[in-house]
């Protein structure tokens, strides 16, 4: 892009210029809402593909590319390659430069869901991204050299990354994967410039290990100590994987937390069932969201969403920030649709509950109501027992929503023209049966064996009901109700994100391949393309010489893609925590090919 | 397909059914010609993406794949996976069965030019597949069950596959890769229902080893050792690679042999020049065709196009069968556009040469002309010493066509309809030097250190003059004539083989991506789109549910691409055999990325 003045363009500024795609979530309220609308509802039937870019590399492609002027920037799976490609063209690429960064093969042995990577970030002329290896490297965007590099994460501790980096103002913000090995979960700010660490903040342990601060409410303090049984906090998991959304006037980041180290939830509570659900053992800030002030870090809130976690319900999913009409006042709101298969709306500036209903069919929690324990403003989940596992012997059967949630790291969108935000949900559920497991550092610290599971359900609520041989579907919910208006069935999973458009078309990806686009308004499906693998890209849409294009990575992967790609064992459907099973019923193993390459795609 | 009542549906009856694909060049000639028509000049430019396939692998996608009835069968690169898809929808594809040879990685290593794998046949209910470490294998088309295996290779010794097999009646004949290691070229028949072998025929060595029978020309005699330096033949190349057609009629397989073993010349010949050039020293069989008998494998006749290579012509490309009037007589003749950048026309039944015209710039042969020497049918070419490279020391630069040809694996494609044959075709030259080497059982056996460069060149000859900075070009050849009608030039070299179809479009893609569609008649190009990698695979077409569809690979590799698919040191041009100067001059390692693609393309 030619001519922007502005002295340090960063995502906000560049969110504006509608036909580009300047971060992984498009602004940083993560909307990925593309203001372009030369493709519409009536012509999207005329798709066809512009061209189509091999990144070299197989394996699970999460994520999305940038686009920056006329520029695209396309990451890869491990060994998280960067190409810089001149689109100028319209129909045809030519790659500008390439970097691939030195790694240690270390991290794939510790990578619990696939060599995957969501995306990389820009900022002031840099890229920043980050490597599975526990590194995170900026670049000179025009000519792909190395600026800096820092170690991040220790693949020897079982630490990856997997996120995309956020760049607020002049600060490179990245957290860690690696609650299968019982890390501890934290977040890091590096200087856009030089790359020193300016913050680190755990997510558990000591207040000023969480950087606790002024603006940290009195109630919280301890808790990331005396919500855990011993010293478990050290190795409690909280790590952050998912995506960082900002919001440039509060100056407040939002990430979520995953779950607290070893799925075995006796280890974390031998006291007694009701003590163990009384707060106690809420292993806090785990299945958290967490707001941080961008320059320092400091804790301002935090909302458990999982309290003693006995599912691996990770909380790390996007919180896509809007404003909602909460009866008659307009409320600075995130909206957050968690692995628990509740829909979380806080008041983000202060952490407060809205609303949390269910979007998926849910029955670990029989009810749950807001009360203002301890910790502020935690809602009070009532658990089911016979879908809470808890004691060695405690195999629960049918318990929804499955440990990969009623939705995953696949994003979801919100458009301000329909005011709905479209979700792609998980639509399975598991069975669980807690394990012995001991902690060793840099080894996995799981304690439970998991079959993920179809089971039919129906429910009274619109939208909850499962449809049966459908595990996939993606939903329009309402975020002022918390409800859901319409939904697309899909036989296959949707861990592709979803990309609304202003022409009044979504898209989403299946695990099968399939590349389709909907009327945002009905949920009809107006366009589908079968592609060459599994879709767990998300789609974005840019416009270059006056015409829109719409971009998708193709290549299967994934926690749930994870038995094709790292080949595991068919016999065993409790391989790869439980997502074999998921691949036998899905007939996977026959049905499904690797593959890395990014579609194309505009009006002839 | 259902109904073919025919016992023993052959390729012969199978190219009969316009909508199949049932043999690598869609017949026994090897034609590449589809008879749909629904696709035209005026229509082409709708062609949209119908469906693409990952096969999961990458490193180069030669070769093609089969359409029976509405199943497709693919095979990837090495590991040579075989996928059968049900194609039946049209708009989708569903894995019938999927088979993965066990393969032993030592094959990789000795595989000189990319782990590729040129097409696999079909017979009688059988998918007849080669693994480039030395198998050849029946399955069953309906199930993927193996219905045998057996070794015809051997690794360890340098041998590999990388060519299709073809079924004549019910014998599978395959030939074997290793000129590069001074391995032992032969041909070999195995029951099509057994597996057992049938016969086995070296392309040197005593005249019984190269199964001579009553029908080879008494002037053959002794050739296949009197024309090597000592006992050299023992270690002569003239290896199997390329291509196979077969004339049902006169029950001949035509086939061309590889070089001679060592590139070094003056290892195979130290006597003086004019000696090297009398006819001693020709290493018969080596860069020749030859024709046998399907049954026995009897050379009928043989026809040496390079006699004493001093430039690693392989005389392998395909030999496409057509009838051609000679002056007023119609002769059942095939066409062969060689290494060496000469066509031959043959007169297929007896051997006997028709022409042989330069289709490339040619400076290594000042000229030629037909002499009825001691082998009844060889013209004797007229060597030009200043492009022959010979004594170490005889470091020659500008030699045209460079050892990867005027042609490579690259096959053309006849129309019946135009009369005319569209051939990929390589513009540039080599610098050659060469140099000492010894025979180690297994290893590398050379003896040159070779430059692939452009070299700019002006032809009084219509078509034969070079376009500066275009590597590739499609000529259209008059082959009753032998001239060039029209020509597409490519910034890329046209590494993929020509498809043509009854509707006047034909199809080919570029090393850097792109897959065009084009005018048969004036070689306009009427549609284009770039792909995710280089395309070296051969288009094909086929019809499901009456709607045409075309297909090919993309999955940059062979020869040409080994520098980018192997990462070969890009500060040692003389790398990959000279391939990676031509890899920097292209500037491959920037702008290539592997892959392993099926795109599928028809009208909306
Ligand atoms: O606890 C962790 O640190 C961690 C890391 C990751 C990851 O880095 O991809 C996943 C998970 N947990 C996880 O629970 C999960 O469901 C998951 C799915 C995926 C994926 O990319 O499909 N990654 C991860
Ligand atoms: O002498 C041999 O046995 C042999 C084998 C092969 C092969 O198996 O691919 C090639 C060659 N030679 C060769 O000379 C050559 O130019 C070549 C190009 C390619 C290709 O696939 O791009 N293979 C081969």
């Amino acid at each position: 892009w030619v001519g922007l003045s502005i002295a340090n363009p960063q995502v906000e500024e560049l969110s504006k210029k509608a036909g580009l795609w300047p971060a992984p979530g498009r602004d940083y309220h993560l909307t990925r809402y593309s203001p372009l609308s030369q493709i519409n509802t009536h012509n999207v039937k005329n798709l066809d593909l512009a061209w189509s870019f091999s990144t070299g590399v197989l394996r699970g492609h999460e994520g999305q590319p940038l686009v920056i002027g006329n520029t695209m920037y396309v990451q890869t799976a491990y060994p998280n390659i960067v190409y810089a490609l001149d689109i100028s063209k319209g129909n045809d690429y030519k790659i500008l430069w390439k970097y691939v960064p030195q790694q240690d093969d270390r991290a794939v042995a510790v990578a619990c869901c696939d060599t995957v990577m969501r995306g990389i970030s820009y900022a002031d002329g840099k890229i920043v991204m980050n490597t599975l290896d526990g590194h995170v490297i900026a670049l000179d965007a025009k000519t792909g050299k190395e600026l800096w590099k820092v170690k991040h994460a220790d693949p020897y501790k079982g630490e990856t990354i997997t996120m995309a980096p956020i760049v607020a103002k002049d600060k490179v913000i990245v957290g860690i994967s690696g609650g299968e090995f019982g890390v501890r979960g934290r977040v890091a700010a590096y200087d856009l410039n030089s790359g020193r660490r300016v913050w680190l903040c755990y997510n558990q342990g000591p207040d000023q290990d969480m950087c606790y601060g002024s603006r940290t409410p009195a109630s919280y303090k301890g808790l990331g100590v005396n919500t855990w049984q011993g010293d478990q906090w050290k190795i409690g998991g909280a790590t952050v994987w998912g995506w960082f959304s900002y919001d440039p006037k509060l100056n407040l980041v939002y990430y979520g937390t995953s779950n607290p180290g070893t799925w075995n939830p006796y280890i974390r509570c031998s006291a007694s069932w009701e003590e163990c659900q009384s707060g106690r053992y809420d292993n806090k800030w785990s299945t958290s969201i967490i707001a941080r002030d961008a320059d320092t870090g400091e804790l301002v809130w935090a909302f458990q969403m999982t309290p003693f976690d006995q599912w691996d319900y990770d909380g790390v999913n996007e919180s896509i920030l809007l404003d909602v009409n909460v009866g008659s006042k307009k409320v600075p709101a995130l909206i957050h649709f968690d692995r628990n298969g509740f829909a979380f709306l806080l008041n983000r500036a202060t952490g407060e509950l809205i609303y949390a209903k269910p979007f998926v069919y849910v029955n670990w929690a029989k009810s749950w109501d807001e009360r203002h324990a301890r910790d502020g403003h935690t809602f009070k989940v009532t658990k089911d027992p016979t879908k809470s596992p808890w004691k060695p012997g405690d195999n629960k059967k049918d318990v929804c929503p499955s440990a990969m949630g009623g939705k995953d790291q696949q994003p979801a969108a919100y458009s301000p023209e329909t005011g709905l935000v479209y979700v792609p949900t998980n639509q399975w559920c598991m069975d669980y049966e807690p394990a012995e497991t001991k902690y060793t550092e840099g080894a996995p610290y799981v304690g439970a064996n998991v079959l993920m599971k179809f089971y039919e359900h129906k429910s009274s609520v619109h939208g909850l009901s499962k449809t049966p041989g459908h595990y996939g579907r993606i939903i329009a919910w309402d975020p002022a109700k918390g409800e859901i208006k319409c939904y697309i069935d899909e036989k296959y999973p949707t861990w592709s994100g979803v990309l609304v458009t202003k022409g009044g078309v979504g898209f989403y990806g299946t695990m099968d391949g399939w590349f389709r686009a909907f009327d945002l308004k009905t949920c009809k499906v107006l366009w589908s393309k079968k592609l060459g693998s599994g879709i767990i890209g998300n789609p974005i849409s840019f416009e270059v010489n006056g015409k829109q294009y719409i971009a998708v990575y193709s290549g299967i992967g994934g926690w749930a893609g994870l038995p094709v790609t790292a080949n595991l064992d068919p016999n065993d459907p409790y391989g790869g925590l439980g997502a074999t099973n998921l691949s036998l019923e899905l007939d996977l193993y026959r049905q499904a090919t690797m593959s890395g390459v990014l579609y194309v795609f505009s009006l002839e």
